[in-house]
C-alpha cells in the first residue's frame, strides 16, 4: 500500500464520518470517490463478513438516472440483456457495451418505474456515454447523476439487522428485488443485492442528510450481532467470482469473454448498440474467457498489472485478481484464458512479480 | 493523507519504476491511473520546481484520439472555442461542454494533422462522451485511447535539459506548439506546455517501451542541473491559477464561471453542442466566477469538501483548493464567488474544518 493525497476531486461520501470513526485503514478510488478497502485487516474483515454482518459505504456506486418517456428505450440501447421482462421493483445486472461489443461498465439497473431507472455503476463515467446517446438522438429522457448514495448491509446476519431498522418487510424482499421502505419518515429503495456472496441488502440513500443517521441506526441496532463497518473484500469477492470492472475486464472485452453470456440475450435485445457486433460471439462463443484459477505457493503480492499465464513458452492468458484464501487454503484468482487451455484441470504457470508459480484452471469459483 | 490500496484498476504507468525509485511519497488517482503528488514534501518539491527542473509522470493525461475525415468536425462539436484557426503543430486549451454548457473536461487538444487530433484529458472519461457522439452521428472518425503517456519536464531549467536530450530544436518550440523530435530513433511529439507556470515541455510517449529509457536519459542528462522526479505541485498550481477539473469545477459549471471565457468563441463556434446554451452567459457574463482568494492565519488542512465563503450570514461562494504559500507568505486559494462579492478587495469569511478564517478576494493570482 502507498499513501493517498486527499482532495475534493476524490469525493467524500455521506458516510465518511462513520467510516473514519470506525478506523478505516485504506481506500481505493472508485468513480472519483473514496471507497474503503480495509478496516482491521483484509483477512480479519473477511472472516467477520462471513460470520456476522457489516455496513459498507458504497456511495461510489453512483447512479445514472434515466427519467422520461424514452427511459426504457435508452436502457435497452445500452445492453445486450433483453430488458422487456424486467418488472418495476426488480434489479438487473446489465453488461453495458459500445458499438464494438466492448464492455463500458457492468452495473445493476434498478427499474423504479416504467419511465424511471437507476443504473448503479462500476468504475467508469458511464454518464458520459449515456448523455452522448440521449443528446444525439433527441430522446425524451433526462440523464443525470442524482444525489443517491448506496449503503450496503452484507453478511449472514444482514436480514436480521435490516429487519431491526426497517421492519420485517425486508424479509420478504427477494433476490435482486427492491421495496421502498421508510427510515425516519423518508422512503428509501431497499434491494436484496450487494457485492458479496454472503447475502444482504443495498439501501439507496437519497440526499446526504440521512446518511449518518442511517449508519448510526444500523450500528446501534446491530450491537448484539457484532456489526462492524466493512467494505467489499478482495478475498471473498474472488472466491465468489465477482468480477471487478477495470481489474478483471475492460472495454477490450466482450461480456461473453467475461463469462457474462448468461446475462445477454443478444438476438432479442433489439436496439442494443453492440448487438450486431456481438451476434457472432454470442452464437459461437469467445476464444478466451474468465476462469477461476488457483495458484500454488504461499502469499502473493497485489495484482497491479496483469500476470501472464503461460503454457510452456506460450502465453495463453492472464491473471487480473488474486488473494490468499484462508478458508480454501490456496491462492484464489481470476484469470482470462484462451480456449486451448481453459478446460478445468489444465496446469499452467503464472508469472508473478515474485517469480513463476504453478497455476491451475478450476471448475468452479469457491462458493 | 490516508493509505491507498493498489490494484490493476488503478493503472501503473510506463514511468512507475522511475517514480518509485525516486522515492514517491504519495499519489492521487487520475483517469484510473496513479499520479504522484509528493516526493520530498509538497513545500520542498515546490521550491525545487521554481529553481531547477523536474521530470513528471503525467501519463494519467490520457489521450482521446480522433482520426479520420470527420476528426476536425467532431473536435469542434466538443468545445465553444473556435478551432478553425488552430494549425497543425499547435495545442489548444479547450473547455469541453455538454448540451447545457456544463463542463465535462478541460483538456489540451493537440492537432497532429488535419484529420488527426489528440485530446489530452483531465480527470473524467471524456472518451465515453466522444464515442457516444461519433457513434450516434455515424461520423467517419475513429475514437479511442491510444497507448500514449505524457512525460512532463518543468521548471526554469527545462529547456536546457530538453535540449541535452532532444537537441537544440526544442529551443525554438513556441508556447503551446509542438515538434516531432527523435529519441532513440523514434519520433515523439514534444510540446511546450505543462501544468505549471515555470515553463517546460510535455513529451507524448507512444508505447510503453521507451518510457523508462527516456526517463533515465533525462535524469542522466540533468545531473548537473539538480534534476529530480516531481509532479504537479498543489501550491504552485494554485499560485498560478491553474484550475483542476473535479476540484475547482465540475459539470455544474460553465466555462465562463471558471474564468475560461477567453478560451471560448461561443458565437462563432458553429457546431459546438453547448453553443446555444452558452450564448447568453457568453454575452452577459456569469453570476459567479472563479477568483483568487487569500486566507488569513497559518496552516490549512487539505480541501476535501467545498469550504463556504460567507459575507455575514450570507453564503456567497466556496473555496475548492487552498495551500500555504511559502513565497507569498499567505494561504493561496481558488474560490468561486457570486457577482455581488467578487470585486478585488472584498473581505469575506471562509469556513474551514478548523473554523472560520478571514478571506479576501484578490485582483490577480500569484504570478
Amino acid at each position: 500500500m502507498v499513501m493517498l493525497s486527499t482532495s475534493r476531486r476524490l469525493r467524500r461520501t455521506p458516510f465518511s464520518p462513520g467510516v473514519e470513526a470506525a478506523g478505516v485503514k485504506a481506500y481505493t478510488v472508485y468513480n472519483h470517490m473514496l471507497l474503503p478497502t480495509v478496516f482491521r485487516s483484509v483477512q480479519e474483515d473477511y472472516h467477520h463478513l462471513k460470520n456476522a454482518v457489516q455496513v459498507w459505504d458504497v456511495a461510489c456506486e453512483r447512479q445514472v438516472e434515466l427519467r422520461g418517456p424514452h427511459a426504457a428505450r435508452l436502457a435497452q440501447w445500452l445492453t445486450p440483456r433483453d430488458l422487456r421482462g424486467i418488472q418495476v421493483g426488480q434489479c438487473a445486472y446489465v453488461p453495458i457495451v459500445d458499438e464494438t461489443g466492448g464492455m463500458l461498465n457492468d452495473p445493476v439497473a434498478v427499474k423504479l418505474a416504467e419511465d424511471r431507472w437507476w443504473i448503479s455503476i462500476a468504475d467508469s463515467d458511464l454518464l458520459y456515454w449515456v448523455k452522448g446517446l440521449a443528446h444525439s438522438f433527441h430522446l425524451d429522457v433526462l440523464v443525470d447523476e442524482p444525489d443517491v448514495s448506496p449503503l450496503a448491509v452484507q453478511g449472514p446476519l444482514a436480514e436480521d439487522l435490516m429487519a431491526a431498522v426497517f421492519g420485517d418487510a425486508v424479509r420478504s424482499i427477494r433476490f435482486f428485488r427492491f421495496k421502498e421502505l421508510e427510515f425516519q419518515g423518508r422512503a428509501m429503495v431497499v434491494a436484496r443485492s450487494g457485492y458479496s456472496k454472503q447475502g444482504g441488502f443495498e439501501i439507496y440513500v437519497e440526499g446526504g442528510d440521512l446518511g449518518m443517521p442511517l449508519w448510526d441506526a444500523l450500528m446501534e441496532a446491530g450491537r448484539g450481532m457484532d456489526v462492524r463497518a466493512g467494505c467489499p473484500n478482495l478475498i471473498e469477492r474472488i472466491e465468489g467470482g465477482l468480477l471487478s470492472y477495470g481489474n478483471d475486464m475492460t472495454d477490450d472485452n466482450t461480456p461473453h469473454e467475461c463469462g457474462l453470456g448468461k446475462f445477454c440475450n443478444t438476438e432479442s435485445a433489439i436496439g442494443c448498440i453492440g448487438r450486431d457486433a456481438l451476434l457472432r460471439v454470442a452464437k459461437e462463443g469467445p476464444v478466451k474467457q474468465i476462469r477461476p484459477i488457483s495458484i500454488g505457493g504461499e502469499k502473493v503480492p497485489p495484482v497491479e498489472e496483469f500476470w501472464p499465464l503461460v503454457a510452456g513458452e506460450r502465453m495463453v492468458g492472464r491473471v487480473s485478481s488474486a488473494a490468499r484464501s484462508p478458508d480454501f487454503n490456496t491462492t484464489v484468482a481470476i484469470g482470462m484464458v484462451r480456449m486451448t487451455h481453459w478446460d478445468a484441470g489444465t496446469e499452467l504457470t503464472v508469472v508473478t512479480p515474485d517469480g513463476p508459480r504453478p497455476a491451475r484452471v478450476e471448475e468452479h469459483f469457491w462458493i
